[in-house]
């Protein structure tokens, strides 16, 4: 992946000190996306009682571990390919879009189950909290954000024009669902905390910081994300073959670049 | 103000489509946005006790209103003024913004004093919670990009060069803090919820089904601010004799348009 990240940034088309910005941008990102994870395992292995698949709170430990890896991890980077591989093949491109997409959704799945299992054999009430409600909206949209984008883009079953009008739709929900399961993150790890360790909580507790930790840096990888996501200079730039009947698209909106998500 | 808006949907340079849909857009924001926080005063209100300025858990109540009224409602709206009133002069469009942004700020302060105040009087805690690291970094951030702003664009002491370099970055902000305020008040209608009525909160009560509609109706005036501020078509038309310093910076980084936020 290195190699191909440096193809990517020695790209001559794009100054140098813009290149560097982007590489140092994406490094921080993944570091933060990483580490998000990591802490969200120490959370539940270390501070929870670690993992198992038996109905037991050692299974709900897997939902926020499956959650984070999933729907924040592997859906931002899937999203981040298209700027880090912004000069290769486009059909490339989207396949490793969609699959890091599979994965993330399979995770997400997984990690839905988990609660789910939890909750029946614990005898808790499903969806009552705004976490749940946040966290649910979320992972149907994203898998009907998946099964749109395979018949728009990866076995286009819908016209050049539907699917230039359907891009910037795409694009835009694609970050709003990244923003939406960072809000839900939260949501749980506030829910989390809030069960488990009051009153400690407030003294300032070793779990309770290591979990706002956490909390802050999906709030930071979410920023990075976004903001590489949307600068102008990062963008994917327009291939007159592969984008003809879009550019067309284009000059009638008058709009942006339909194409180039 | 609705002839303002409807002489900017009628500018003749937008498709008549664009300028429907995006009329229905700001209308419905609209909705959600002041629905919100009739919701948030309902939930105080009626729920929690009503309002008082006396250290009591009334005092606190104003906490939540004048967050979601400033931070959220008046901050979305603030934003808003440069794509409702786009065809207009960009001077007073600034002055608009710089203003609202202002009653947001007062809002905020106000909102954060209550609850401190709250907390003094019934000896809780300060700053463990997750929300309140969140609600703290939104405040200090929007601060300083309220500062920021006046300096550059509304006293503008740095050059032009500078000024178009930043102007991005603020409008990134910008947003970036919406969604932040957004989420730091997800985060305390949870922490309130599950403070204040559990168990009942599991059991589908009024109180907690309203709390999480409020939530939702939040997520939704969210979405909805950042579709209408990110879709290219909605933004400011470029003024040639505004912008003569801006189009050279643009050129010289083959970005997108600087100085139309």
């Amino acid at each position: 992946m290195k190699s191909r990240v440096h193809s990517a940034i020695m790209d001559d088309s794009v100054p140098r000190p813009i290149r560097s910005t982007f590489a140092w941008l994406v490094g921080a990102s993944q570091i933060l996306g990483l580490a998000s994870v990591v802490l969200t395992g120490v959370w539940m292995g270390h501070y929870r009682g670690g993992f198992a698949w038996d109905g037991s709170a050692r299974e709900f430990n897997l939902h926020p571990l499956c959650m984070v890896l999933g729907l924040v991890f592997l859906h931002g980077d899937a999203i981040l390919v298209y700027r880090v591989f912004r000069n290769e093949a486009k059909k490339n491109v989207k396949l490793l879009h969609s699959i890091i997409h599979l994965l993330a959704l399979i995770m997400s799945i997984i990690g839905f189950v988990a609660v789910f299992d939890f909750h029946r054999e614990a005898k808790i009430p499903d969806m009552y909290s705004l976490h749940s409600w946040c966290g649910m909206a979320t992972l149907v949209l994203f898998c009907i954000q998946w099964v749109m984008g395979l018949l728009f883009f990866l076995f286009p079953v819908a016209s050049s024009w539907l699917r230039a009008l359907y891009l910037p739709i795409h694009v835009f929900c694609g970050l709003l669902l990244l923003v939406m399961a960072i809000g839900s993150s939260l949501l749980g790890i506030t829910e989390k905390l809030l069960f488990s360790i009051m009153p400690a909580y407030s003294l300032f507790t070793p779990e309770g910081v290591l979990a706002n930790t956490l909390g802050i840096l999906l709030v930071c990888f979410g920023t990075l994300l976004g903001y590489l996501i949307t600068r102008e200079e990062y963008r994917r730039p327009p291939n007159p073959e592969e984008e003809s009947l879009s550019v067309h698209f284009k000059t009638l909106t008058e709009g942006g670049s339909p194409t180039t998500p």
